[in-house]
């Protein structure tokens, strides 16, 4: 029997397993870490490969309309420019002149704190603070947070009361520092110290610069890639002319990308160094890029229900067409609610046909394609599923924990962690236990199982302490079965053992050949 | 029938096929490409990733004893500050004033054009050009190739024409730049230049360097890794302290490095981002190192044969004792003949306790293991098995690649290429052919039986041209196995295909349980 409690707070449960069960590390923590930047465990990198093969194999390897490819980090600089990332892709910084700090100035907000202009008659204690043509008494500043007009608000009632002054608030109008004008910029309190000590926002660019050969100056600098997609534009004829394509088909690789992100914040939903899975598909340009489109937002939602994601956590947001670059004919953001709320998870991008425009304008090879049925050359039209390989980690880890009062038959009482990961992506699929490591007969028929297994399935062999406790190390890692050998299995016919099963934690004999069966059912 | 040959320049064939069949492409081509970067096509990334599961299933999964991570690429500077790299991964960098060439002088050859001091009589016309202390000539050098010393004769002998000079030459002693006086700087030619425009030699550190954060300064100087290694032992603790292991335990990860090398060169022998697949074995202290050096040095020759490589390639070079660092015990490479000569492909090395030592005393954190049998701690020493994921695709391209004058049924004679690929690693393990692609029933059924391995196998289905011709394209991509779905399959009773082998050439008749058997036993 068991009752599912909600962690007090699911973010520090999920971070405190990670870390103590070998999931993801903080990288270089023996140095203190470096902000940003995570390692992955030996139960991390299981998970990691097992939702990255999953992808590839279903993105790819099932498909005949779409092919893989693995670009270089490093590309040609050029690459960047064609591509606008090295005019454009940036993100407004703020510097705090006194503490250092810097913020982004899109996640910094503010508001004037400001009585209403129709108050009766203001007492003469609020007239002396405020401004000789106006009623506002002052700016209050916060990072954003869930409920930023709440956050504001009180620090506007914090202030009214820090300078005594009476009469009634008007509601916080919170806008972020972008929208500040230069006087504002100057009254606007740094979070960091309450002083007006902030400089005007500045375009920060997001890529890593580094250089390449021995010489170190503007002819050798070249970026690390802030995402894999223009790998898939800048090979597209090599692909074309040799991969056997054709319209409408996908590119798609897996790959690490890099930015320089001012915040990084959210565990590993949102750092410097992360892997990204992307692919792009082509489309003919009188092809209709919206039922694609759609294609694509329903195939990724799909495949985030196959890998064991639950539906009541997804959603999809339209991008505002007037929010959208010239060229884009519409995006579709696949939403996960996250322990810190609702965030993009996977991006679907109708992009036209610019980004092999653009690479065959900067390079001057034409990016075309023949038709044979029009007779007519055309640049083909892409849309673009884009997601991030850490955040399906983390939407998985969060949506998978849970932690279960349990009473045992006895009738004791304990709570037990469990992650209810899919078979598809769990580290260990099964743990092979006998019940007892003295007894020879167990342990010899365990052991010939487990050498079994191993060549197919990834499995753990465990044979100390009690069996329940052997259950909970599993439950915690998310094995979904458990293997027990027992006196059954030696001294009974038909060589069965005990399957514990995670999430029920019902127990069944099966026969090794339908526990084999199981998992080629289950782990594809 | 078939007759082998080889081909002219088997590198220039293997480029070029790697080209023409998307296995690997030069990085940013329509760029103009960026030297020392390539990219991995749509045969090539499959290939690449066969390559990589193989080693993790036999090195972690299958395992007990070793577990995975991954660490990021950009970590603390601190690491490699204690790891030695800042202070010491440097190659010797050589200018040419004039071209601005550079080169690596390890790798920059010259001698002394030189007449033997016992000539019974120079003739004036030596003696003219010869300096008044000496009977040298001049220099000559050329870049490091396959024979040194004849190219460079062949260059003594050429100035000796030039200058019309008579008299008998000694033989050359080649040399390296590093071992050049400051004299001799001064004197030795430029390869680029035939002009004695060279620079002394400097240390030129080969790890990239970037800027995390918003600074660019001294403060958030960060480095791209350049190997895994440091990460197994950086998290050592970590592992040790989550991941149930005890000595002898391996950590393993494969993932990029770069090195920004001065003369990247051999297609992707030696680029400046490539891909490691590294493991850390540690061992008691009084353990026998050299058991385990040997273990090492074993498994990893036996596991190049298990994914095809052909043992007459395969050797072995132990590093001198007096060349190898002051704390290692030994480090023995695996030789591979590759075309351009024989090679190192996978190094193991004996470290002691080095690197977790030199973590200790930076970082301040111990990395003691607690012996529960003496009850004493220690820091554990290593074993390292360090293999180039890049370096062994070129390895299987090279010698798997084959061509070969076959002569049909008819007496017509041709050339196929093939790739004689193990199933383990073959980007496609079935090609299925329906005979005739307008016959319903053929089609059907090879479809049918397309979806079912499909779910399993990478597989391609091709019912364009000739059966012949598909099975020339499948030979090229390194397909182990065609199957035909012909008449005697929906005609004759027993439901089976025509099974071709690649590499014989030979047919035979097999059912579709027959098929799935075998691939179950070859493909693991």
């Amino acid at each position: 029997m068991s009752t599912q409690t909600e962690p007090a707070n699911l973010m520090e449960a999920i971070v405190s397993l990670a870390k103590r069960r070998g999931f993801v590390f903080q990288s270089s923590e023996i140095y203190g870490g470096l902000n940003g930047f995570f390692d992955y465990g030996p139960m991390g990198v299981e998970l990691k490969k097992n939702l990255r093969d999953c992808w590839w194999n279903d993105m790819v390897r099932r498909r005949d309309d779409i092919v893989g490819i693995e670009t270089s980090i490093i590309m040609h600089p050029k690459v960047w420019e064609a591509s606008g990332h090295v005019a454009g892709f940036s993100d407004p910084l703020v510097d705090c002149k006194v503490s250092k700090t810097r913020y982004r100035a899109d996640q910094l907000f503010w508001a004037k704190v400001e009585f209403g202009t129709n108050t009766t008659s203001a007492p003469d204690a609020v007239a002396a603070h405020l401004n000789a043509n106006d009623n506002v008494l002052g700016y209050v500043s916060a990072l954003e947070d869930e409920n930023i007009t709440a956050t504001l608000q009180s620090a506007a009632e914090g202030m009214k009361r820090k300078k005594h002054v009476q009469g009634i608030l008007l509601p916080v109008q919170p806008r972020d520092f972008t929208e500040a004008t230069a006087d504002e910029v100057t009254q606007i309190p740094s979070p960091a110290t309450g002083n007006p000590d902030l400089t005007p926002p500045r375009a920060f660019n997001m890529m890593f610069q580094t250089n390449v050969g021995a010489m170190t100056d503007a002819s050798s600098v070249a970026y690390l890639r802030p995402e894999t997609a223009q790998g898939m534009f800048v090979d597209f004829k090599n692909v074309v002319d040799t991969g056997r394509v054709k319209l409408p088909f996908g590119i798609a690789q897996t790959g690490k990308s890099f930015r320089n992100e001012i915040t990084p914040r959210n565990f590993i939903f949102r750092s410097r160094e992360f892997e990204q899975m992307e692919m792009e598909f082509f489309i003919h340009e009188d092809d209709d890029w919206a039922k694609w489109h759609r294609y694509w937002i329903n195939w990724c939602k799909d495949w985030l229900l196959s890998i064991g994601l639950p539906a009541s956590h997804i959603s999809e947001y339209d991008h505002l067409k007037e929010k959208l670059a010239f060229y884009s004919k519409g995006t579709t953001d696949i939403m996960f609610k996250f322990p810190f709320g609702v965030q993009e998870l996977w991006g679907i991008a109708a992009r036209g046909n610019y980004d092999l425009t653009q690479h065959a304008n900067a390079s001057g090879k034409s990016q075309e394609i023949f038709d044979e049925a029009t007779k007519k050359k055309f640049v083909p039209h892409v849309i673009e599923p884009a997601v991030g390989l850490d955040r399906i980690f983390l939407a998985v880890l969060a949506s998978c924990y849970a932690e279960e009062q349990v009473t045992d038959e006895k009738g004791n009482t304990e709570t037990r962690t469990v992650l209810r990961l899919s078979p598809r992506i769990a580290p260990v699929k099964v743990a092979v236990l006998p019940l007892l490591k003295n007894k020879e007969q167990l342990v010899a028929r365990a052991q010939a199982l487990y050498t079994k297994l191993k060549r197919k399935y990834p499995c753990f062999y465990d044979d100390s302490g009690a069996v329940g406790r052997r259950y909970r190390r599993q439950d915690e890692i998310g094995t979904p079965w458990c293997v027990t050998i027992d006196f059954d299995t030696i001294e009974k016919e038909g060589d069965t053992f005990t399957l514990r099963e995670r999430d029920s934690m019902t127990q069944k004999r099966i026969t090794e050949t339908e526990l084999f069966a199981l998992l080629e059912e289950q782990v594809y």
